[in-house]
């Protein structure tokens, strides 16, 4: 099977060789080594002003939201949320639960931010706003320079979601002013699902610092304590933890954060190219280097492409969920894929569309019999 | 490296080899099934009552003791927690962190419970008693059959944290009358670590449906929701799910918990036999199958006896954090570890300790040589 889910993405050979490896004891400071340069590599990436921290959660994605959330923000909070899709919704939701004030900036699925969006938001009294750089349900990469001048403008703490765009566009923290950066193992960094990563800015370093959570596993003030000496304060997922360090370290070898970024979106590029022809629109007004989000304009179900896809053409690409799932697929440029894999996943959806594209990426033609 | 830890534990060739596969795309009906194997096989193995059902959280033991008091408990109970060390001191800030009315039965560090400690809270209005089946911190295996009388005597839902001791001790949720079984992935399942597992008997899934805790990320009620299609509400740690499921079907395949038991209880005997004569005490008055606690008794610090062995004999032992840093090291028996094993262990703890053991494991000298 070839990946092009929107994560877990397909591994790098290290990366899974490392996966493979037996779990070192970590209560040692072989071990702290490793954390303080996964910390220190993070902080690049991210574009992170000095002063500002990473902490490594073992969860989910969603883990570190909460986290965010709980940790940076109270109840005297009024808070924003670009509400566009099922990520946004979560941030409702986590705000809810935790009987934050807040209010959604609400889109329609497959649209971009746009100042007049903003403009009923501008000098109310809120305190922070919470986006998802790249709303993953639609594949829509949000105009964070907009978002950052309302921030600015209005005096509020800026909190980013930035787990499926994280080292797949271009970010950078300090110029932005962003507070809090979230990413996750299993987008572009392509290790196992199970770590979250979130960098703290110097405001919500202060404002965590002031909080006192009602939370003991997701509390930061003990994660930020163990983490300047290289250790968690309960077991972590220390495989993944050693894959995330070999693959900073190779992101770095290989250029840095910019690097990787432009290696995803060519390949999203090469990708977007061969679609041309085939009955499928973009979903997004703008899309992510991470993922394409596509609707097929045949009638054909999505979801069935994605069956199809898997059980016929060794394929995975993405489902949706809830409304989506029969008009929205979505296909990730994420991690060890290469344009001879696009090829065959554009010969498979030809296919399975009953329909050729006549877009550059195919005009190759003995590519396609790359299909498995 | 060999490793004697308490968790990570020293994983299987099986374990590892899924360690080092690609992380398939989960929201399909193949992962789906694996994680219903995985749900019955841990309910069969816990002895659980018809009707209980079992949850896989991504995150460390710690999640699934907070998950647990969170969606079991509230602030109208009283809640009893045995704290003998370090992880029932856990349960107790876990507790106050949620505003959970909670006393404590402390313990001296080593000691079982015995009648005359419960006696004072008896009859006394208490709601749940949490109990760290295995003090992980002393290697105190406490007397279940005592608590669960007092529990079912004064009504008491009974919370049991079981992640260092399910399937390395004998333990039956059902005969027991327990209402909730935390387990980990890294312990006697000898996978990486990063998921906790959770069993709820029916008293606690009824708690889990009627309570409103304030987490995203640990509801219980969410988990269970998507558990019984066999999928979990967020992206989980989908590779060691996948260990997790080959182990269950090893442990299943050679006889069930009961075997695994019985393979652990072998090497600890086996180890407690080759340490007689050394300068070393048992530090636990009631030791768990799944580690040996030590007290050096020739003045050597216990941690230095850790950094030796890891420095310059290629073993990893436990030590321990705190007050106990030099008085207390602990030896692990969980995991892919043999009685060959131990012998090296022994071999290497007679040269740092400056003694040889004169017990049985210590009859075959030749067996020594095998220290790496």
């Amino acid at each position: 099977m070839k990946n092009f889910a929107v994560g877990p993405v397909e591994e790098f050979g290290e990366t899974l060789a490392i996966g493979g490896e037996r779990t070192p004891y970590f209560r040692t400071e072989e071990f702290s080594a490793v954390m303080l340069e996964n910390e220190r590599l993070v902080l690049e990436f991210a574009g992170a002003e000095a002063g500002a921290r990473a902490v490594f959660l073992t969860g989910s994605g969603t883990a570190g939201m909460e986290a965010a959330v709980l940790n940076v923000l109270g109840e005297g909070d009024r808070v924003l949320v670009v509400d566009g899709g099922s990520f946004g919704a979560r941030f409702c939701r986590i705000c809810g639960v935790h009987g934050i004030p807040h209010d959604a900036i609400r889109l329609a699925a497959g649209r971009q931010i746009r100042e007049k969006d903003l403009a009923p938001f501008d000098g109310k009294g809120y305190t922070a706003l919470l986006v998802n750089k790249h709303e993953t349900s639609t594949g829509v990469l949000y105009d964070m320079d907009l978002l950052a001048d309302f921030c600015r403008r209005n005096g509020l703490l800026l909190v980013v979601d930035n787990i499926s765009s994280f080292l797949a566009d271009e970010f950078d923290m300090a110029a932005l002013g962003a507070d809090v950066m979230i990413a996750g193992s299993q987008k572009a960094l392509a290790c196992a699902p199970g770590v979250s990563v979130l960098v703290l800015g110097p405001r919500a370093l202060e404002r965590v610092e002031r909080n006192r959570p009602k939370t003991f596993y997701l509390d930061l003030k003990a994660a930020l304590a163990d983490g300047a000496r290289g250790q968690t304060p309960f077991t972590p997922a220390v495989g993944i933890l050693r894959q995330i360090h070999a693959r900073l370290e190779s992101i770095a070898a290989a250029g840095g954060a910019a690097s990787e970024i432009c290696r995803t979106a060519r390949l999203a590029t090469h990708f977007r190219s061969g679609i041309r022809g085939m009955p499928l629109e973009l979903f997004s007004e703008s899309p992510s280097n991470a993922v394409t989000a596509l609707h097929p304009t045949n009638g054909i179900s999505a979801y069935d492409v994605f069956l199809e896809l898997k059980d016929h053409h060794g394929l995975w690409i993405c489902p949706n969920g809830g409304e989506l799932k029969d008009s929205v697929f979505r296909v990730g440029h994420m991690g060890a894929l290469t344009t001879a894999d696009n090829e065959a996943l554009l010969a498979a959806l030809g296919t399975v569309l009953g329909g050729r594209g006549t877009g550059t990426a195919a005009a190759a033609p003995g590519n396609r019999m790359a299909n498995p």
